[in-house]
This record gives C-alpha cells, structure tokens and sequence, in this order.
C-alpha cells in the first residue's frame, strides 16, 4: 500500500470522526472475540482509537464460557433452560466472581495498559443498574422461576456521566442489584447494554456476535441486510423471515431501541478490527438496525 | 438521656467537624467488623454520618477468611510462610475473585442502598496501585519468593481525585497491576491503605482492627497509650517495649507516614460505633500515631 | 453519659443532616434568649453547628426592651397601641440606631468572633426590604395611622443570594426603607423573617419565641401540638380553640407560609440549645406549621 | 456650551477611565458634604458615573456633628483632648448607634436609590477591623488613656473583596471589633479609609476634606500644592512649611501611603462635584500624595 | 469652560451610559468620514470612549471612492446601473481586494493603534455572511443581473459573539460568500450593518452618513425629525413626503429594523465627534427609526 | 485495498493521534500547492483531518506569483534584489490588496466551506504581527534599503489564543504593522510562521515547499535526510554541505527554531496528502529539522 492510499484511507474516515466526535457508544463485549488474545487486543486498539478521536466509549461485557468453567470447579450445576442459566444462590455468588471479579477487572486492566482510562464498574456500584426478578417462559408457556435471573428496571446514569466527562471509560459487568436488601442478579449483557445505551441517550449501540449479522435468507449470502427499521423487524419476525436463534438477538435490538437508544449495529466479532471498519469506512460491516 | 444532653454531644462534635470539613480519610476496613452484620451496619451509619458533615472517605478492604473459604472449594491448599500467603497463579485468581467481585461488590452495594455514592475499585482500574513482586524473609533471613505478593511501587491518585471531588466513596479492593502485562499481585490491605492515603494525601489514615490499640505493658490495662510520636515507636520495638504480633502492626503505620500519612489511627473495629467514638469525641477510642 | 449513647445521638442526627445540607433557614431571634446571656451563647453555637453541617442561615432579629430604654433615655414616650409602637419620626430615629446600629453589630460581631462569618444588614441595604404604611385597626374597627410602622411590600434578594452563596451569615435588622425618598420604617422581625424566607425560598422559618409553641387547650400540658396544618390553624382561629395572645404569633405564621415558607416552627427560646434539639433529635422541641 | 464642547469634555475623560476602569478608589466621605443635602446629592451622581464607567468603589464615612447632637441628647458630656473625642462605655454605645445605625444605613439607602447597590458595613461584620486601644499623647508628652478610641491593626478584606466582586459598594462605618470579647472601638475614619485602602491595595484614597488642599504658604493662594511626594510632607513637617492643623491631616495620608495605598487625593468636599473633576479632568482640583 | 460646567457634561452622559452598558452597536461607518483624516481620527476616539465604557461596537464599512480609483487603474469600467455597480468577475476582484485587503486592515490597524482590540473580518471569514445574486429592477420595472451584486441571505454569529465576548471589535467588510462554490459577492454596507446588527439582537445600528437626517420638508431646516417610528416613514414615502435619494436610505433603516435591529439612528458623519454627541448627550444629532 | 489493510492504516495513526492532541501546528501554505486546484483541495481535507482529530491550526500563507501578476496589471515593476521584492509604498499597497484581500478571504472562505471556522487576519489586526524595516545585504556586502520590507518584532498571541481557544483556525497573510502611524510592512512568510510558532509555542512549525526535504548530496536520492538536528544544520552550511538555495531555507528554520519553535518540518508541497503523510504515518514524508 502507498502513502497515497495510506492518506486515502484517513481522508475517507473524515467524516466519520466529524459525525461522532464527542458523542457516545456502548459496546456489547462478548463471545468469540472475548476467548481470543488476538481479537481482543485488536479490539482494544479500535477502542483506542475511537477515544482519540473524540468518541466516548462505555463497554459491557459478557462472560458465559469462564463461568461454566468455574461453577465446574466449584462442583455446581451447569444448568439452562430455556437458553437462560438455572441461577440459585450459591450459582450467583460463583458468577459475580467471575464477571466482576475477573472478566471485568482483567478487562480493565488491559485497556489502561494502553494508556486508556477504564475503570471496571458492576451494576452494583453507586446504585448504577437495578433489577428485579425476570420468569422465563418455559416450553409450555409456563412462567418458570431460575432464581436470580435478572432484569434492568433502572440505570443510575449519574456515576457514568461523571467518569465519561472525565475522560474514563467505564466497563460494566451485568450484574446487578436489586431492590430487596443484599439482591443480586445476573443480567443479559446484551441487554444490559441497551438499557446503558437508552439511559444516558448513547449514539449508537454496538453489539460484537458471533455473527457476521441479519440475512433476508440465511442460505443467501447475497440477501445480508446492512441497514434495516426496527418496524421492518417487527414485520419480518411476523412473516417468519427472521426466526430461530436470530430472534433473541433481534429482540434484544428492538428492546435497546425501545428504551432509548437511536441506532443498534450487530457486527462481526470474529472479523479482525471489524469495530474499526464499520464506524470508520464507507463499506462499514454489520447491519445496522435504526430506530 | 435528655434532650440538653444530647444537645451536648452534639455541640462536642462541632471543633471536629469544622477541623475535618473538606479533609479525606482513609480507612482499611477488615477484621472481625467485616465478619459480623451488626458491626457492619454500624460501621456503614458512621461512614455515611462521616459523609454527610462533609468528609470525603476512601475504603480500603481486606477479606482473608472469605478467601480461605473458596480456596477450600476448588481443592487449593491455603498456605502462609512468615504469616504471608503462597499465591501461585491459580490461587491468586481465586483471591482477586474473592476480594474485588464479592466483597468489593458487596460493600459497594450495601454503602449505596444507604444513599452513599459508593464505587467499588481494585488497583488495576485505571493504574490506580502498581505492584512488584515482594519477597518474604524466612525464619532464617533467607528470602522466600511466595509468587504473587506484592508491594505498592505507585498510585495513580487521578482517579479517586475524579471521584472525591464528585462526592463518590471509592472502596478499593486490595489486588493491584504489575509492570508485566496481564499480572496480577495480592498486596497487604494496611500497605495498600497506607499507600493511597499518602498520595492523596489523607488527613487521617483509620485502621479498623482487632485490638483496641498500643499498650506500654499487654498485662496493664492502664498503660494504654492514646497518642504516641512515630519516633518513640520505633524507639519502643528497639528496646523491646513493642513486641511480638504488634510489630507488623507497627510497622504499617510507620511505612503509611513514611509514605506520607500525617496521622494513623489503630480502632478496635469489634467495639459499635468506635470510628464516630474516636472521631467526634473528646473521649476518642484507640492509638493514635502522628508524623 | 457513655461513648455508645453519644454514638446514637450523633447516628440520630444522621438524617436530619442528610435532609437539610445545602438548605437555607431563616431564624427569627428575639425575646428572652437575646435578654439572657447564657441563652444567647447557646444559640451562637447552635448556629455555628448548623452552618457547619452544611446548612445557610439567615437570622432576623427583634429588639424590643433595648429601645423602650434608649426611648426613655432621650425622653419620648414609649407608647404602643393595640400591640403596636407608636412611632413618629424622632421615634423611628431612636428604634432604628438600636436596631441597626447597636443589637445588629453586636450579633454580627459575637457570631464573628466565633469564626462565622456574619454580616449585619438592614432592610435599607442594597433595597433588601421595601416597606409601605401598615394602618393598624383599633379597638373599635377603626385605622390607626400610628407612623412609621410598615409592612414589607418588597424583598431584593440578591444580596442575601450573594452572601449566602459566598458562605456568610446575613443578620437583617427589621427596618425597611420606603418608596418615597429618605422614609425609613419599622417593620414587625417576626412578619420581616417571613418575607425573606419566603423571598429566598427558604426551607424553614423558625421563630424563637418566649412560649414552648401552640397548645389546643393552654391549661392541658398534654394537648401540646407538635405539627399542625395551616388549614387547621385557620379554622381553629374561627372556631375559638386558638384564641388572644396566640391570635398574632398564627397570623404570623400564616402570613409567612402565604409568602411562600414551606414550614414555620415556633420553638421556646428559654431552652437551652432548643434549636438544636428542634432540628438535629426525634423528639424535636416545638410546634411546627405546615403549608 | 455647544456639542462639541460637551464631546471634548467627554474625549477629555477618556484617558482617565481607560486607567482607572476596574480599579478600586476608597472614599473617605465627611466634613461639609455630608451635612449639605446638595453637595450630598453630587457626591451621590458622582459615585455613580465612576461605578458605572467600571470604577469599583469604597466609602468610609466620618460623623462627628450628629455624634455630639445625640451625647447631648442623652446628656453625656461631647469632651475632646487633643482632638480626640474622649470615649467612655456609655459614649461608645452612642457613637456606634449614630455611626452604623444611623449616617451608614442612610447614606446605604440613598445610593441604593440611585440603582447602587449599597451595603452598609461596620467594622464589626465578619472581623472586618480589628483594633486596640490607642493612648493619645498630652500636652505635656504623657499618654492619656482616652477610652474606647482605637486604632486598626487588622482588615479582613474578605467580605469587601467578595462583595465588590459582585458588584455592590461597600459603606463602612469606622467602628471597629477589638481583640476581647465584646470590646467596640471609635476609629479615625480617615486613617480606617487608609488602612482599608491598603489592605485591598486600593488604587486611590480620596478624602473628600473641608480644605482645598495643601499650601506651600497657606496666605499665598499660587503656592497651592496639586502633587508631592510622600517624604517632600515629611520634609515640609520638620522643616515647618507644613504646621498647626495641616499636620494631623498630612500625617493620616503618610499612615495611608505607609499601610499599602500607592496615592492620595485630599479634595475640597465643599466644591460641588470635585471628586469627579478630580478624576476626570486635566485641571484636577486637589493635593496629590504620592508614595 | 469651568469645572462646574465639564462636571455637568460628564454627569448628563450618566444615564446614557447606564442605558447602554454591555449592549452591542453596530455602526456602518462610510461616506466623507472616511475620506477625512480629522474626521477619522474623532470617530475612532468616539468609539475609543465607547468601549471603555463597556458599549460593545460592531463596525462595517464601505468604500467607494477607493474602488473606483483602483478601478481605474487596473482599466476597469466604473459602471453603475440604478445607483448598483456593474461588477463582473474581474470588478469583484478589485472590489474585494480593496475593500477587504486596504480599508478594513487600515481601519483595523488605526483602531488596535489606539488601544483597542480590532480584528478586521470579512464575510467569507467562518461564514459570516452569505449572500445570493441580487437581481436589480432597471428603470421600466425590468429586472437587471449587474453581476455580483448580492443580498445577505444569512448571518453566522458566533464568531462576532466570540470576539465580543472577548473584548475584541470586529472591523466588517461588505464582501459576501456565496452558496456556490468560490462565489464571492458585494453587498451594500447599510444593509450588511443591518442584517449584522439583526443576527446579533443589537442594541442600536448607527448609520454614519453625509446627510444631516430626515427632514418632513428638506427646504425648511425646522422641519428636522429626531425620532420617527418605522410605520410613519413607511406612511411619508407613500403620501410623497419622503421621496428622492432618502428612499433607499430609508428603505436600509425599514430593512434591518425588519431584520431585528431594535433602533436605527441616521448621524451626520462630516460633523466631529457627531456619535458621542448622539449617544450621550440629551441633544442628540440625528434621526432616530425605531421599531 | 481490504477492509484489514484499511484497519491498519488507522491504527498506525493512533499513536501520532495520541501524541498531538490538543496542540497547535503552524503551517507555511505556499508555493505550488496554493497554484494548483486539486493539490489546494486536498491540502484542506488534510487540515480538516488533523483540526478534528483535536489539532489545533494555525495557517500562515504566501503569495508571490499572484503579486506580480498585480503589479504588472497597475504597470508597477516588479523588482527583486538578493531574492528581496524592492517595496515602495505604492507597490506595498498593492501587495497587502492581493495577500490580504485576495489569498487570504479566498482560502479562509474554501475552508469555512468545509465545515471548519476559519478566520482571515493580517498582522495588522489586534497588532498580531509588528515589524520593522529590513535592510539586505547587497552583493559587495554593503546594505540595500528596499523599502516596506520588514522584519517581525513583536508578535502579540492574545488574538490568536483567544481563536485557537474557541475553535477557530486562523490565517495569516504576511503582512505587519510598523512602529510608526500608518506603517506596513511586506514580511517573508516562511519567517512570520517561525515567529507566530515561537510566540505561540506550537508544538511543530510546517513548510509546505516545493522540494522533497534536504539532501546531504542533492544529486543522491539516497542521502535524503529525514530528521537533523538544529546544530548540524548550522555545521553542514560551514563546511559547504548546504549551500546555494538550501540556505535562506535552513536559516529560515533555524532561525525558527531560535524564535521558541521545537520542531520545524519541511514537506513537499507538490505531493498529494504530503500532510497527513509526514503526521499520521510512520513513512513521514519530509526533512524535519529538531531544536
């Protein structure tokens, strides 16, 4: 590559940065790219640089595999229904530790490694997410109670507020308080992250799968989705284009643009600097779902 | 007691609140207060009582039984040469989960569910403490490489500077960064209290302990001494005054003013209420050593 | 008393201090306590605590006897009638270098001393106070012109604003100026102390007064009332419950809750540190008016 | 006189509020003017076209007639020695109440009925002049204790400082707290002018006189001074061009320079509108000070 | 003139100056003024005065005369069509480089000489103005493109409210930005003063002209008007009272008063010091339009 | 170029992002660049790149070939002595008209099209630059007084801090005021940067040239030399490694370096994007030349 292709590239980033300087985004952090060294250290540069250019930047993180890991070594259960984990007390206590205590932490000590600000937060500190318990609906329609499954009610945004004013970036790990004395609850990250996103009015939410995105048909390559409405959603979950695993994922969406969020965007985790090519190239990489 | 005599108590507080309106204090937090609920909240009304006349507070916790307990549960041994634990890598992540994703967590939700902006840390937030590797002497003057503990060689004060000035309760969890990517060290969580209070440089570094403080003679309950220069300690574990368990004690509260520390105060944690008691009254309640 | 009992009272505090830092009370000083010595140094330190637990204050005061003396003195006659002074011009000349030149300076300068910083104002400072004629009804119905006697039509706050913010203590003699040139008048402290506190949305208007507070039947101790809506004072007025001298010190308080005070407390200046008990204890010590 | 006359007066100003503009002038305000309603209403004008054109302004008032007026009135004999007023417990208490209480609240509310925002002062309010007794040499050389007569040995400029920041114009009556409890003192307002003056490091210290001036001959009206030099006056004292009733007044402006004032202005108050002519014209209309 | 006499001047610009303090005025400054050294150096003496007595000024000029003579020149026709320049492409130029390139960093220059902080602008600095073709009607009502004779169709503020804000003068050429790219376009000085003086809710626009005023009836010199509302000369041109060359004139003053100047005042600019005599003295010296 | 590629060449610009954040570059424009449309082009979306990356801007441009063009037009000479333009007063008119008037409004208005605010100035605004006359050096050694051709004495940075502060980005023709009234001065713009990076303290001062760099042997593509330091500059021109038109070049930089500028790079204005080449990539592109 010459230096006049080299010059082309920041040229065509331009806009960009012009566009989200000095607004913010909360970037869902999970599977694939969690579980490989070279991944995450190519996304800490991308977060790198967004925050130099002016971009601030909240993360929440996920954490399943390290916790079956764990919960195995500590002789409990590992047990799902309905895609949601079988949380009693002792399980909960193994899952803080290993959300908070360790994705988090490690999480935030790599970032400041690289001369970034990031400060590891669980929903649990300054009242920052509370939850209240979440039934699962059971294969029969039945409401089936896993213990401490949570979900989000409120954001205490103000302690976010403070820290992204200040120049820190904030990683939060989903887990949250409740509204009885001593509650703890796990939360979905993803969508943890669009209550986050929602309450402190965030530009754009990013959510890093382990898929390449929405297909019209999953069968054709050529019918990947790059930018769809969220009633257009709605209508292809009805018509039963979208179904299966993608359903979760795309409520997930629906939800973080319900509570406030102004754009949601599902990109490739597994693509090497794929944050970095969808916010800063004119090809982006995801597909991106408006509200 | 009457109403004139409450309005006393109150009036003996008023010198000490106008001496510390605005100042920082630092206080380790551990020990048997930690272990027993009713001390606990005790201890949480004094912080926020602390908080409230205008007092910026920083909490350094400990956390060993809970540590020996988990230990037990995934089959480690728990293992201390020269009173210092052996932290091999597997253990040390079983330490920092213990440390900064429960208890940290723990503390930080109970103080904010009483209205305290409380936000849990560990020391590899945003560089906030950098250790190295701290070898033991052994019986025989030998020194012994017990792995991961380490010793505080900075604090990156930035962070809790953000946080005070916001009106936050930093509670900080003893596990700090090293200067070798991705490690990891427990360190002493009087140290670490003793570090951070010397870099932010704390009006009062509060150590919530199980003794009620420094005696002349363990046998005479009259030689207790209430204030004592850092000069005649040293003086004191020379001639032997000071003996035996005292003298890690002691030596804590000599290295936090050497680090900058103006005064130290030694509280017996298991008495209710002893930080108001020695705070704001003229009565005070433990040892305390000045610079 | 032990170190455990001044503990709860400090703990009992707690929410009292939460609830009011940062606010602003208005506190009408006059009567017994300002005649007494030993009260009034109790009240200085009362006041001192407030300020220094974070809460503004703004004081009012009377001065009754000190000018029927000086009146005496220069031979003119003290005359009242139904309550009110009769105050000609020499007379006005008399009440006001008493009040802003003699009872004022001294407050300012014993709070002073204290190490508050007070300031004594009239209501001719800055415009602080506009006054107009107040024509008092006579036995017989009919309007007395008795003077220079006014009513506060106007209240500039901003100076006070100014001095509050700053952190000083604004002491208000209650003499206005009038709209037209040169007038001066005198105002009744207890109706000035209302129009300030409702000016500068104060949180509390309290009344030192030389009666413990408002009784349903002044012969039963136990008829005591400790909160009463201003609705229900109005109608306890019509209906004869609260009658003759309570009559004025109601009008009063209505009248100040109508300027916009949300809550007036009348409390016995003849208790040592009343104020305090009032405001920091459950049991609190007088009675105090809703709106 | 025709417009361009009129501009040229304006042009002429200029210069001189380009220099002065945000600077601070201390006016020493007593003698003729403050008894003649006119020249009062000038000086009035006067301090408010230098407020407005961006001047900050002090006033210390003098009050000697009406002092005597009211001794008299409660019939406490007017004594002086050597000029000085002698000043028992019961003549201080007149002496304040006439000074703050009366000539500061009035002189406060006619400048705030020209849209000033005037705020009268003792040196009384939060510690703003602290003095000790001053002995008065007698004829013979011995030194008389003449009572509560002081001299500044403090000026908490503070409170000044804040409220000139803010806009206001500070009145100050020379009475002054003292080092014990309760203690008032009678200060030569001139000299308070001058020690305020210093403290504040004034710009100016005008003292608006019942002289025009100084003389080299006081029969020669051409060897009036308009400028001299601090140590010229002590040089013209000892070598008695300067004697008899000038001394005292040159003495009060060599006390001023020597505090920290870089220049006074004595003008004649009996001129109308001399202190702006003083200070916005060529001719100028004083003796200047310099240090 | 006596003292008295100048203190009396000075004293009448009082309430002018409290009038105007911290009020911005736009001044198009044009004609015989410009062309006069004398002329000159009083008008920037008269805004010299007005700055220090904290009126913010804003000025735009014109430049006629000049433009022909480089016209010349360079061989160039000086063409006028209905009282607009013809201006080509090659016109635009000179005229630019003259206006903006020779008068506006003259006059910046002149002014910054004198103390004052001027910074000469033109329209297409930060977009200040932008303008469109402005078709001109010829004498049968047909409509003539004279080239780049714009209209100002939008005003960017912030960057006059920057330099204000920090005590500059901006110094306005009347040379436009267009909506094309490269388009440069000449706007008449008044109207640019006007939609300036609009965009930035200015106190006053002073146009300096070399006409005394208005006048009911030109002939008869006592038929001089000094204030006249907008709808009353809207009334004079239709009934034929106003006619001639004050058309234009005066449509310019119903324009930006229609544009959102509170006030426009027509001066004679070939009379000294004529703004300081129309702005701060009761005489006043031209005719004021008001909204 | 694939999306990875593109990745890459953001993340190479990270570090350079991270180190010149929040400073200020001054930039020479100048030469072919400022002839050539397309090269014009992309030097303004070069500095629109590094202005919203956080680098603050500050332009100071040229205008040789556009002078002459002018000067020929009124049939003035255009006339060099020792590389000097021989100045007389008509010529300097005609040279501030083309820099000021033309260069400067016109690059001022192309990037105030492209989003950014920039600000037009001369040194004669706010006295930005002043300058005094310049003598040359003639052939024999002996002096040559060419006329308004300056040297800057004085550069004032207030205005250009106040702009750089609020985002502007100022550009500055090189054109000063004189000592005496109505002076102006033609500067050398290669100078004037030096003297407004000194004066400003910016971190690098750029010469956009029209050659490569500097060559240790010119006729040697390989002894391109990227980085020197001040002092071997000043060795190789005494030894005769630099000779002939390389010398006004360095003394140029050196003489900037000298002024209070860090670093001084010279860049080839005839390559596209040399701009963003020497910041942003690890290539660079010119010959920097270090203090």
């Amino acid at each position: 590559m010459n230096s006049m292709q080299r010059a082309e590239v920041l040229i065509e980033a331009l806009p960009y940065i012009k566009q989200f300087r000095g607004k913010t985004f909360v970037i869902k952090y999970g599977g694939s790219v969690m579980e490989n060294r070279e991944l995450t250290r190519e996304f800490i540069e991308d977060v790198a640089l967004l925050k130099l250019v002016g971009i601030n930047i909240v993360i929440v993180h996920g954490g399943g595999k390290r916790i079956n890991a764990m919960l195995d070594r500590v002789n409990l259960d590992v047990k799902f229904e309905q895609g949601q984990r079988v949380t009693d007390g002792e399980v909960m206590k193994i899952v803080e530790m290993v959300l908070s205590g360790q994705i988090n932490k490690n999480l935030a000590a790599e970032l400041s490694a690289h001369g970034l600000n990031a400060v590891g937060l669980s929903g649990k500190d300054s009242g920052l997410l509370k939850a209240e318990k979440k039934l699962t609906e059971g294969k029969d329609g039945e409401l089936l109670d896993l213990g401490y499954v949570g979900e989000v009610r409120e954001v205490n945004s103000s302690l976010l507020c403070s820290l992204i004013r200040d120049g820190y970036i904030p990683i939060i790990s989903p887990v949250a308080g409740g509204y009885e004395k001593g509650e703890t609850f796990n939360v979905n990250a993803d969508y943890a992250a669009g209550a986050v996103a929602g309450a402190i009015e965030a530009e754009k939410l990013i959510l890093l799968s382990d898929i390449k995105g929405l297909y019209k048909d999953i069968n054709d390559e050529d019918s990947f989705i790059t930018e769809i409405h969220v009633d257009q959603v709605k209508a292809y979950i009805e018509d039963g284009t979208i179904s299966g695993g993608m359903i979760p994922k795309m409520e997930c969406c629906m939800n973080a643009i319900d509570k406030g969020t102004n754009e949601v965007v599902i990109i490739d985790g597994r693509v090497a600097h794929s944050l970095l090519i969808e916010i800063f190239t004119n090809a982006g990489s995801g597909t991106m779902v408006k509200a």
